[in-house]
């Protein structure tokens, strides 16, 4: 399985960004995340940026096209990390542990993940043109856990049913359940558990 | 168990609001659906309903305050009338089967209902500024889903369970499936009861 280009043509460096280029690129997002860290995605301007990198507001409108654009850039970063570790990665998030076990793994992190990066999420679903179930990242999460069902040998509509499960992982609905119902990441990723478990095993 | 009022104030006729207001009101909701009906939610308009129903622009206003008031009022009649089936209609949807009969009945209901009402449930949802998890129908879904589990003896967590089986039914989802990748309103129910099986049965 190969990786899917999470925004094709962004991401990976083309054969003019070297050296010089991909050590500025990573300087601007380091300092993106760190006002982030400090203020939440709503004090990252490209003003701040460009004060906080010590570079002309041009370089970061170059850089990053849009506000919009630099989000989606952060956001990729951490995807295409996150897309690394559960295809692969050591077990049992990556290959290696059985379809369930992985399955379990897979929402855990994926809670955790939401968590962290939560407000740059909901920024960049704000930010993008695209319905939020079109997304390529959505897709690929969403195949991840259609094919770790059918590891396990369930074989009614897998892909259908792997949507129903990966609704429950929703961004926007995890971040309001842990900020609206304080709900803890731990209790969120027992009931996925139950649930995939059931699914599983059930019936 | 009584009806939560979708609305406060909006829905249930005032004291103000008898015989011929109330008549209007019908008559403007009528007239709006048949809009809608002929071409979709974004075909109307204030204008278009006050042409249609042959009143003045000013009574449609008074009426509903704007466009997005006019859409949730249709909404708020739609659901209120989906609400009174399942929390009072006959069995298996309403009172009377078994839980995890009921469970099955609710998300084939739900699912008739999203595809007859879809252009009307984004409409508002785009309309309105609530949290598509905080709007007072969702929450009755969610506790109703939650009542049916525990009849059913689920005891872990079934308040963080319900929310995510109810992630299986949101609106845009379901929609989603529907036009984008034409799965049918039978196969979602088909998957929605393997679903709900599953976890009612399994573990």
């Amino acid at each position: 399985m190969s990786l899917i280009p999470l925004r094709p043509g962004m991401t990976p460096a083309t054969a003019a960004e070297r050296s010089d280029a991909a050590r500025n690129r990573e300087r601007l997002l380091a300092a993106a995340r760190e006002i982030i860290q400090e203020g939440g995605a709503q004090a990252l301007t490209m003003d701040r940026l460009a004060e906080r990198a010590g570079v002309g507001k041009g370089t970061v409108f170059r850089r990053f096209g849009s506000r919009a654009g630099l989000l989606l850039t952060l956001l990729d970063d951490s995807e295409a990390a996150f897309q690394e570790r559960f295809l692969f990665g050591p077990p049992p998030l990556g290959p290696g542990a059985p379809g369930l076990e992985r399955l379990v793994a897979f929402g855990a992190a994926r809670i955790a993940y939401v968590v962290e990066f939560g407000d740059l999420v909901l920024a960049a679903e704000n930010a993008s043109r695209s319905s939020r179930f079109e997304v390529p990242a959505a897709a690929l999460w969403h195949r991840h856990i259609e094919v770790l069902l059918r590891e396990e040998g369930f074989t009614s509509d897998p892909w259908l049913m792997a949507g129903s499960l990966g609704a429950a992982l929703d961004p926007g609905r995890l971040l309001n359940l842990v900020r609206v119902h304080g709900i803890t990441a731990d209790r969120l990723a027992a009931s996925w558990q139950d649930l995939v478990t059931r699914v599983v095993k059930g019936a």
